[in-house]
């Protein structure tokens, strides 16, 4: 099967961003075995649009278009496709009552019925995270997906409605399991699994994301048992392989892993950070039933701030603020203070300006619970401040993991 | 001058890289006043490489390839040009010297020896970065830039030598400007700005991001003064009819805007924030000079927490957990504990659940300063737990930053 990706949006040609979602579906692409030929990048001109789409139907077996499904005049894969088609957009009522019941209380701008429209082709692919569904096209032994721009759209899309459909539709099933990896960076993880990785029936490949590295393994099968199988060895090799560092599967975070051990414990947590300004806390929470373990978190960005909430003033001022002593510190203050089981500390400088004498990138991270105090500290490289703070709310959240796990040595 | 972007490396269609190098090109060539309609990546098969590049003949007056230029057999950048204009590669002296100089000692390998070759209708683009380079192709009416994948290899020869042979050709300037803008959904400031969208010279488009609606005015002219007079007069009409909502112009973000104007006072700032949990502090602190005014925040994420850090219990208990005096009070009470000038309270229902009775999506803001409170609500549709958030975020730093301009009245 030859794939071919376009991304549509002039903002892509003018520079204002990068097709980084050319680079996500390539990944995924090449987890599934299928090759990619051909990626390309069109503004939002109907006639250019068409103009690629229609070289694509000629040369691929397989389209997957993103971005211009939005409600705007300058949003036109749609118009393409139909128009390349010959096939008539019409309102599909039963995407028209999802999309008014998405602006209930509000008046739904008329232009916005373009984003209920199916052609005779096209099936929808739903997408809960926005208002643009996708469009599932089979034509002319041709599949075409097109689906949103908006990355943490497109990749649900791509991942729960466009693969099933595609291993469906190909008369095979494909199974993907991701193994999260927390601690090594991605070319160590790629330089262990070596043997793993030249495999073909399971593919395994590895993926930097922005919390993780993730290792998909791949199985195409007839039956679901089958696949499952496949994967389970493969599995296993790299769980041998990859140990500890190896978090969750599939949908799982940081987040996710350490609040469901604490809420089966039923304990909580709290935090103290200044280095991740909120970021930490932020993380915590976006683990849906987070409230059942996560009281509150300070976000100490002065010094006063830190003493005012229970961190010793001697210790800052013989450690200095940036140190493990003061993240320590910071740790068992925020327990006491708000009463929780765990607490975690972070100090350290997110930049772009060094901080105390200390570099940007200095980071000191400690974890306080019931058996003790664990510690620990970032890579050590100067990376940029939104990548510092990170880079320290993963190491923090993995710490608090592997202390959960009791596979750290409190003291 | 139409122009187009071959990136060559089966490594992009692997996933490998992404093709930041093209988004680089792309900017450049927009402060070129150059329109860029394609951009492709193709995989490094000589076959397809010449297919991408008979197509970008035919369309384009300025194709720039990067990557294929290196010494390997899949290394097929020269042989394709070569083979689609029908022109021999022989090796040039002059280039062979050089190549050989940078082997001093050591053997070259004779492969290597194509890095010195040239056709007829080509010039080399020197490279003192690399081994490779650069070739520069004049060709019925069409100008070919072919330079190495490398980023630094390739930015140092596109800005000194390709872009001073291409200026004779080029005949004028284009200039961008954004305007930022906050409290509007992106189909309600495209059709306040309907007139507008239409011109040609300067062009207005809009863009939905993250933190805000952007609307890009891009000029055409022969001098920089004309592209600014020209920008000037549409960015006054866009003012006029986005009033308040434009918040800020190019680079800034509401964090920035509002740091600016709290620093310019020498005022502070802390938040208390539940249904945000931690965003709204790490996205305040996003900005880099932050600890100026930011002393610090608090996730106050069960209500004994909120009555903790001094929010009346009696509150909460009349008007509940989720309501604007709960809000209030909470703004209130963050400023009398860390003693800052400015707070802001969020308090709402991120989902998936409803929470004391109120709908996913409920949100209430206040900000509390040296004038009064003022207080805002969002928009009041369920959205995802991550998106409510996000929401927020921008909600109540638009707030504060309307505050800080005057044009809300606290009470």
């Amino acid at each position: 099967m030859r794939a071919e990706i376009i991304s549509c949006g002039t903002e892509l040609l003018l520079g204002h961003i990068t097709d980084t979602n050319a680079t996500y579906l390539a990944q995924s692409l090449a987890g599934l075995g299928v090759d990619l030929f051909h990626v390309s990048q069109v503004g939002d001109n109907q006639e250019r649009v068409v103009g690629t789409l229609s070289r694509a139907f000629e040369r691929s077996d397989l389209i997957i278009m993103t971005g211009g499904l939005g409600p705007t005049e300058d949003d036109v894969t749609r118009e393409s496709i139909s128009a390349l088609l010959g096939e008539e957009m019409r309102v599909d009522p039963v995407l028209e009552a999802e999309l008014r019941a998405r602006f209930k209380g509000r008046e739904m701008p008329e232009r916005n019925l373009k984003q209920a429209t199916l052609i005779p082709s096209a099936q929808a692919l739903p997408n809960p995270r926005g208002s643009a569904p996708g469009w599932f096209v089979h034509k002319d032994n041709t599949y075409l997906v097109a689906m949103p721009g908006v990355p943490h759209e497109m990749f649900r899309m791509w991942e729960e409605e466009a693969i099933p459909l595609l291993a469906a539709h190909l008369g095979g099933t494909i199974f993907t399991r991701l193994l999260r990896v927390s601690g090594l960076g991605e070319s160590t993880v790629e330089e262990r699994l070596q043997d793993l990785i030249h495999a073909t029936n399971p593919t395994v490949a590895t993926y930097a994301k922005q919390d993780a590295v993730d290792v998909r393994i791949s199985a195409k099968a007839t039956t679901a048992e089958e696949a499952e199988r496949l994967i389970s060895e493969v599995e296993l090799k790299a769980r041998g392989i990859l140990g500890d560092h190896i978090f969750g599967i599939d949908k799982d975070t940081l987040a996710s892993v350490t609040g469901s051990l604490l809420q089966a414990r039923q304990q909580t947590l709290s935090v103290m950070e200044s280095l991740t300004g909120g970021q930490l806390a932020s993380t915590i929470t976006d683990f849906k039933t987070s409230s059942s373990h996560f009281i509150g978190g300070v976000v100490s960005y002065s010094t006063d701030l830190k003493v005012q909430f229970g961190v010793p003033r001697e210790t800052i001022e013989r450690y200095g603020v940036v140190s493990e002593e003061t993240a320590i510190a910071m740790a068992k203050a925020v327990c006491a203070q708000l009463g929780t089981n765990f607490g975690i500390g972070i100090t350290g400088v997110a930049g772009p300006e060094e901080l105390d004498g200390k570099p940007v990138g200095t980071m000191y991270i400690a974890v306080a619970g019931p058996n003790g105090v664990v510690t620990g500290m970032g890579p050590g490289w100067r990376a940029s401040r939104s990548d510092n703070k990170r880079i320290a709310v993963n190491t923090a959240l993995n710490l608090l993991r592997l202390y959960l796990e009791g596979r750290v040595r409190p003291k």
